[in-house]
């Protein structure tokens, strides 16, 4: 894994054949990827330029073409990257967690606070839809299959009830995403309200409804 | 309301000044909003032009001028009534119910078969983010006030528990709707699902939730 680039390894961030080879070399992509997210994220993809990016990185515009093949290849190397941020923030929470619940409960307060500081994220995933529509739904396709493996794990602890099928936890793993996506939308994004009560408020009726 | 608008008389679904004023200009203007659905549905916003809405929907181009200022003021009157028309889609479900589980389930199980029949009604109201901000927000400002009524009337009428607080049930209506929106863009735009049993696993868990 790249210093700070939070990708797994297995997705690479720059182009193909151009993976930085130092470290020096990832703090410049990490650099790149960082003024991507702030000119995109206020900008919007299609008034963001490749020099505007460079500029706010500090980098030479020739550098860009070290990692990158063309804006469309940043971009959809952001979405890749922020999709692992997200996942990296939220996952030192669940590891303190208790049960399945708190677990969810610690995740949707750690994604709301992320998404209180990074409010750019919901622009740039969103504006995936149509700049990076594979990107778009791998992004939701992985988060919401860590969901359901926490939940399924979740229900052989004996925490979830076992009458839940697994397909259920499935559907209830999107369901519980998309409540996520919207709580964020709403108590960070376009209000600052506490993270902590808005997750207290699901995970009550969340531990009753799946609890056994 | 104008036929088959779907608006509510207070938000004018034409430009300003341009309402229509006989049966015969309300069809008209009905021909261009489905017009404009599928293309900018198919097309995007931006690749999309007044001439090709005209043309699908088989009027002529000065009649567009009659109605719209611009291709923005269409957007934004094709949100609005596209927003309408999933409220109106769902009603009837709504009245059909035993309980506000009973409810909230036909109403899901609605929402996916509408979202199953009008799958551009997500790549509409999702790009209206970026091209008709305040429209986007309003949709679902709405959205999730409606929801909240519904389960603040259940709680009234002794069906939610009443340790759930007002701001309880605002926040579990964003949630719902969130839940609601990504199972229709997993299991109704990106696969057929069949639309009662993936609202059955949801309702089971709301049921057991916020039950008492």
């Amino acid at each position: 894994m790249g210093a700070g680039l939070s990708n797994d390894g297995q997705i690479g961030v720059a182009s193909s054949g151009k993976a930085p080879r130092t470290a020096r070399g990832e703090r410049t992509l990490r650099k790149i990827l960082d003024a991507a997210r702030d000119e995109i994220g206020e900008r919007g993809f299609s008034d963001s330029s490749i020099v505007g990016i460079t500029q706010r990185a500090g980098v030479a515009l020739g550098t860009f073409y070290t990692y990158f093949d063309s804006k469309e290849a940043l971009f959809e190397a952001l979405v890749r990257d922020m999709s692992a941020q997200v996942r990296d923030h939220v996952a030192p929470a669940l590891e303190e967690a208790g049960d399945v619940f708190d677990g969810e409960r610690l995740a949707l307060e750690s994604f709301l606070r992320f998404a209180r500081e990074y409010r750019h994220v919901y622009r740039i995933i969103d504006e995936a839809e149509f700049v990076d529509p594979a990107g778009f739904r791998a992004h939701y396709e992985t988060t919401a299959e860590r969901i359901a493996a926490r939940l399924i794990a979740g229900r052989e602890r004996g925490e979830i009830a076992s009458s839940y099928s697994h397909e259920d936890l499935e559907v209830l793993a999107w369901a519980l995403m998309g409540a996520n996506v919207f709580l964020g939308l709403r108590y960070s994004v376009w209000a600052s309200a506490d993270p902590a009560s808005v997750a207290a408020a699901t995970s009550r009726a969340l531990r009753a409804g799946l609890g056994k």
